[in-house]
């Protein structure tokens, strides 16, 4: 049975629980004011070539996204999200629950733009509608695509000349760097947007994010309101010896999203060397493949995934590849189907 | 250096990182479906002896607070808690970012009583304030003290006679159980409330609490509650590995907190015998002792613990045992101060 | 200057101000609580041939709808609206600053339908979506529709059917009640949702809309709900004698609205016969037209009217009348253009 | 039956009531952009003497508070007030419902002081708790006391030298105003605070108050907040006419309460000449005496008033004068006890 159901489906890098076992008799102060946690930060601190950034560990990415649109959000102020975004329909109401609305912008692909945002702001110059005051993106999106420095910088430049700030929902950001699409690395990040993540959950991690904060505007306070949304770990120098183990190597971070990325072009190819046609481009390690009504019992005998859409004659099926994503994998799937 | 600081110093129980070890190779689905979480939930409800209630692994105590109080709130219901609860300063605003009104209620111990609740409740029979739908208490208390089943069952009357929900905080309900002052067991619990948690963070765990809930009028939509909030993992099978491996021991869920209170009852004796006054009576893993302002900075620099409270002529200071204080631990402390 | 741009640009009927003069040496208690306020809300029961509902007036349509909302609303709980509904666009974020989410379903109208919404369910049997808890519609519509009671009553067991309640923002009830569309009276309204109310700003009073609910599950501490809401009036006696005064008259409350759809039929025929095109049907006091491009300019020198929407030769223009509305308002202008 | 229950029980100044009748056949656009709203500011800034401050007319006190609070505030963010404040016990928790916490400062009388806050605040350096961001104060108290403007500008200094808002409930603000005890005027306040407001509903209007925001910081995109928060009214010409009239005359804002005032002084001297003891001391037109449990039903039977606590031998009896008691109601009243 083949597996690519998601990025999240195995417990972590062996070597983080080797070091988590390393430090089993350890005793730590909590809430991340451990040394793990501050050699963790600072190691970070230097990937992203960035001294001045703030560096929060958070459990997961809906906590992380919490935390990200709320920073600085006044009761008026509002968030542009494209209608695929994960806080849109994948997070049960999160950013509503703090009170702020998301405002909606339709994307013939899962990406906003700058055009997209000043034809849409246009409609906010009056007294019944909220402000917007922040910008949402995610990288990769959640059809799998890699926004180009470019487009981003677009966006973030849209967010200074609207005083707005620019969020980017890194769940998948070591996807995104790890494809051939992306043309900035770690040490660009923080120049690109107000408040980031790099993920850990879908990276290799048990579980965590860190979130940058690279405006000051937004750094202060901000324990409080982790603590605050629920997300302050009491054991946070787990959190740091995890991040503190994989950023105390060279290019450990992105290691397994490389492979990953390579078994999904590998996928991505042989799929359509057999005639399949993908619904989005290739760009990461998420492969949104259309699957004939009829051959979709025979996938799923060989293997598991997500359906995402039913249309007349196919569905839209997703694969996901991983660190652990095998050459076997994919050329016995690509063999059986 | 003595440690007292608190009981989430160390990472957790060397058993679960090696069960963790153990299924470094599998492929889980996430959010807590895997059969692992399954498992787990199974273990647990045959040693609370409850086959209907429902459970769910939340990451930390304040997630876990933010759901069994937000769970089956209307707008214009609020909580009731004492005020030194957790809820009230201790989580910088967490149950009012959700809308929820705390209602706090003066009291000379760290505990709520049916009485209590009788005379303040006497104050919201007006449109001017909010609806008291739930009590929040936590056993063991912020003061260390352990309610008895007579205290809770009065409690939980004066709910169900007033429409009222009772919540019980469990982060440290292993503690509570660990106690000679303990009357009941895990399989009394679910008779006595409408939900709580099974504290695993501070009882040996890497993270997480096991929410339990028995009133049938909050199961429903839970999952959606727990998303919203940001406490859903998306690898919950890590959790479900955690709380399986604890639960498919006997006893091993209370092992570590019956030390916890061993040592504790050693320390809060000897404290005594040399002359120390207890701020609050002992009955669980936290002792709070009144230390002379002049003894101050020797206990500092023989130990590491928390000041509560600054008094006239004396501190109030904090000692927490764990399941790793040793003998040597506390014997040595008491005779060095 | 014609004056098309709204159905609240007026204070109110003289008769409202002058059963306010004749009470001016009167004493009353406040919040609702007086006897104009009991006695109205006796008189309305009596119009809706419903003895058991209750009736609170609130100040606007914004307060009315965030009550309508909230009511009954659990955390993880959201509501249906279509797109263009006024609680999406026209309300600055109110129903989300309630912590709720509006789950938008697209609709060729401006109605929903039994059709769209169990089409759209079916995305929400899922834990990582709000649980849709509550339909809301508005009648007439924004568009100016009129609901037949079939399609009401279909939306009405849909909801009973999936554990929804089904809320009507009415702030221009009396508007499609005045219509010879509607094929129902004030005395079905309650046999047809959960809760609604019937819209006083924008028919004749100075301010304030009655909120009916009929479901007893809404009822419990409601006044609490609007108290929190700021929603209500210290002097609740000012809206008691003006609610006292519409309907202590016979078919009082339609008089103004009868007026209006009077003259916005004449309106809207005019208007056709001279060549113009409606863009959506005539059904209420609120037409909307397409003006060509190049005659708007014209418009605008002779009358008041909003634009709501640019296409590449036209506009939607709005036209609205209300109880002031002349023949000669509306023959003059038809004339003029 | 002499009535002393309350400031707010007869419907107006009857020449509100003129004006409102004069305007009956005009046309206005709505949400106060009127001409009568542009001039009542105009009327009020000139007032105040201060021609950069935004003036905005609100419905009722509980919105008003419901503003002053939320404005400029982050999640974390929470505001001081005293435990007698009546955002605290009496709006039903309407700021929790913002998602806001209220810090509860015990304080001997009604009022804050800088001590007081200087105390509190050393409570929240750290990651527990929320971020004080805002100080509200109510002016006159609950307790029916005027700040003095050495008391006010000592918090606004606080508010200044720790990153905070001053924020004055003036519901009662023309009651202070009229005091013996007030050394500032209208000309003065906003010199005083960050933002506050103008009673109207309790100083003879029909409702509404008048927000004033006189720190720039605060004053973006508030018309959007008001509209949020469902406080702002279709037809805002009607507040529009009412402060036009009241601030187009001088010294008509305070004439009512001027008289309230010689009458509640009139009334605390027959009672202490009678031997009565207040409870606090009389400072404006809300008297609090103690009354004797026997003679309670004496006082029931020729009079209305509030009970606000009751002791073991005595209760505390609030009476309320107006604009609208005479000479009459004050010597009838005091005779017959």
């Amino acid at each position: 049975m083949y597996f690519f159901v998601n990025d999240y489906n195995s417990i972590c890098y062996p070597e983080i629980l080797d070091s988590l076992k390393a430090c089993l008799d350890e005793k730590n102060i909590g809430y991340g004011f451990d040394r793990h946690s501050d050699n963790a930060r600072e190691l970070i601190r230097k990937a992203l070539d960035d001294e001045s950034c703030h560096i929060h560990f958070i459990p997961g990415g809906t906590p992380a996204n919490i935390l990200g649109v709320s920073a600085g959000m006044r009761a008026q102020d509002s968030v542009f999200a494209v209608n695929t975004g994960h806080i849109k329909g994948h997070e049960a109401g999160s950013i509503e629950a703090c009170g702020i609305k998301v405002e909606l912008i339709s994307s013939p692909t899962g990406k906003l733009s700058r055009s997209l945002l000043e034809k849409e702001i246009k409609n906010f110059d009056n007294e019944f509608t909220t402000k917007p005051k922040k910008v949402y993106i995610s990288n990769t999106t959640e059809l799998g695509e890699v926004y180009t420095k470019a487009e981003i910088m677009d966006i973030y430049d849209f967010c200074k000349e609207n005083d707005m700030y620019l969020f980017i929902d890194g769940a998948r950001m070591a996807a995104a760097l790890a494809s051939d699409k992306c043309d900035y690395g770690l040490n660009d990040l923080t120049k690109m947007c107000d408040i980031f993540y790099l993920g850990g959950t879908k990276a290799g991690f048990m579980f965590g994010e860190a979130l940058v904060i690279t405006n000051d505007d937004l750094k202060s306070d901000f324990l409080k309101l982790i603590k605050q949304k629920g997300a302050m770990l009491a054991k946070g120098f787990i959190s740091g010896i995890m991040w503190e183990r994989v950023f105390s190597e060279d290019d450990f971070y992105l290691k397994g999203s490389k492979i990953a990325y390579k078994q999904a072009k590998n996928l991505a190819t042989g799929l359509e060397k057999r005639g399949y046609n993908l619904a989005y481009p290739f760009e990461s390690n998420q492969i949104f493949v259309k699957v004939a009504s009829k051959d979709l019992s025979h996938w799923k005998e060989i293997s598991q995934f997500e359906i995402m859409e039913e249309k007349d004659s196919y569905y839209i099926v997703r694969l996901v590849t991983t660190f652990r994503t095998s050459d076997a994998d994919v050329e016995g799937f690509l063999n059986e189907i």
